[in-house]
């Protein structure tokens, strides 16, 4: 069966059966009703994650078990248009900086205890590491230019997806049910951009933006780039509209497609899912798109400063916790909504509860 | 001398002449320049915070140490008019859920690694505890009903402020370089919306607000005994505006008092303050009043959802790190920046430098 099928997954909607009397424990502690905003929303959906078809009393408990982002690390044929801040050889550099841990995504990780695992998707060149948190899963040596013919074929974005599910299986059965998602891959928002504008219906001038930084010469480029690539397949506004499958194919990277089968994985497991910005919001996106219940699982993490990111919201119907201006991938946003998770499931499980003699 | 007095406090303005070296730290990093958006300000923030006239290199570390919340509980006369969701005695009843650990802050502080500290500044009845987190600076059993009469004498203003300098200079001498500030205290919403209007020249319409979720009528009630009490010392909208010693007096909780004199004193001993929502922000206002260099030191967490929040963030120049809808108080959004910091920190010490030939 192919992975591609809703069929495949199988995921169950998260049951919002017991969502009025998990409210009703929430409303119960001793605090005004509501006065904790999103953190209630959030402890709810956990608590309904987790429910898992037993009934949820105020003994159940809402846990956080070893958090960790997936790094998915890959290059882009499209990387050699110049349409990045850096040239494609970073996408490599940057993925021996997680393995040494001195990038932002490590610091991040160890300032707020979240595992790491990176995982190489399809870098141009391999990397040899031992690091106990490397996972090699390459594709390919990167995609090939979708400015001139698809990114991947149909058997690499298949392998993609299966590799992506295995990594998230294998996380889950290793003890953690928070599963966060972050990138690296230079020439990644390109790539993410055109899904979007393929999924949507929007033009090249709406998706493209700045990336982690580019000048304004760069995005008219990116632009040129972007148009030319939804042109060839006659993708785009006013255009038929891809599916997930022939989307990924066609633009996607072996990062972004892995982060696909991952996520979908996680939420068969009914694993909660940390959606980091743009480029992994896409991928849920594309992952809602082949399993709509997959996204009763997701909390998005923050609001990114890449301009589309507005569309892909609105499309996920995502209010993301936080907003600051963060531009950087690796994962980063995703972390820093790990202590908001714990926040919720803390007062969910242990605030007392109230007894409303005390308000007469 | 008098504790209303700049030069009482002799607060340093936090050195901005360090801010290029140290930006320029923040830029050497291995990430494209601004793509950690906020953390960026805020740990260029806090480097020029710990820079202490000391020269600011690759090998500084900013350091997060013992943050730790100061809770200051205290009752207040204007609530015998029913303006607030709960009667009174809930402030003291939420006092001993603070000290048994059972209530939103205890399970945020848990959640987060935060230590707690809860002060009885002024409540109704004295508890009685020998925990060790428990400090007993009671200035009288609650305010006078500031409709009819000043809020507290000059005396009481005056202790109240010298008892918030003490705790905190008490909690930095034992090993906290960040307070972060929280009160509890059935009425002071009012208390914290008439002082606003007293400050900022705003009717008594313009600053009530929904607290922690009052209903329309107890609004409109609250709205005309705000107005009663700016008409009572002709403050507000069109009247001259008070400064922070008659405004604290006539208006203030004991709660909020020592709140202004712990913020001063954090900011005296070069630590950084963060400030929770509306009604600490009112007495972080009072604090700038007093002595303006005290904001160089403070980190604003989050956006009240208290209608009157914009005034102050306006007046305060203040960019909240967090918009969570939270209304309850106690420190809980306060808390909830911390790791947002020790994020912050962690990129500053820890992340590699780039060598610009990599993007070549």
């Amino acid at each position: 069966m192919s992975v591609f099928s809703a069929d495949y997954w199988q995921i169950s909607p998260v049951d919002n059966a017991l969502a009025p009397q998990i409210r009703q424990i929430i409303d119960g502690k001793i605090k005004p009703i509501g006065s904790l905003g999103v953190l209630e929303a959030l402890a709810l959906q956990l608590a309904c994650i987790q429910s898992d078809e037993k009934q949820q009393t105020r003994q159940s408990k809402v846990v956080i078990t070893s958090p960790t982002v997936l790094l998915f690390a890959a290059d882009h044929g499209v990387a050699m248009h110049g349409v990045s801040i850096a040239p494609q050889q970073v996408t490599g550099f940057m993925t021996e900086r997680f393995l040494e841990g001195s990038s932002a995504i490590n610091c991040f990780c160890r300032a707020n205890d979240v595992a790491l695992r990176v995982i190489d998707a399809g870098l141009l060149h391999p990397i040899s590491s031992d690091a106990n948190i490397f996972f090699e899963q390459r594709i390919a040596a990167g995609t090939a230019d979708f400015s001139v013919q698809a990114a991947m074929t149909q058997t690499q974005v298949t392998a993609a997806m299966a590799a992506g599910e295995a990594i998230a299986k294998q996380t889950i059965s290793e003890g953690s049910n928070t599963l966060a998602f972050g990138e690296m891959g230079i020439g990644n928002t390109t790539s993410a951009s055109t899904l979007l504008a393929t999924l949507l219906g929007l033009n090249a001038s709406e998706v493209a933006g700045l990336g982690t930084g580019i000048s304004p010469e760069q995005l008219c480029k990116k632009t040129a780039l972007i148009d030319k690539s939804l042109r060839r397949v006659q993708a785009g506004k006013g255009c038929p509209l891809l599916d997930a499958e022939l989307a990924l194919t066609e633009f996607g990277g072996f990062e972004i497609a892995q982060i696909v089968g991952a996520m979908l994985a996680t939420a068969q497991m009914k694993k909660t899912i940390i959606v980091d910005g743009f480029i992994v919001g896409v991928a849920a996106m594309l992952a809602s798109y082949i399993h709509p219940n997959v996204k009763d699982y997701m909390v998005f993490s923050h609001h990114s400063a890449e301009g589309a990111f507005p569309y892909l919201a609105t499309a996920l119907g995502a209010t993301p916790l936080l907003d600051l201006g963060l531009r950087l991938g690796e994962g980063t946003g995703a972390v820093l909504a790990v202590p908001l998770l714990r926040s919720a499931a803390s007062f969910y499980n242990d605030m007392a509860v109230l007894d409303p003699s005390v308000l007469t």
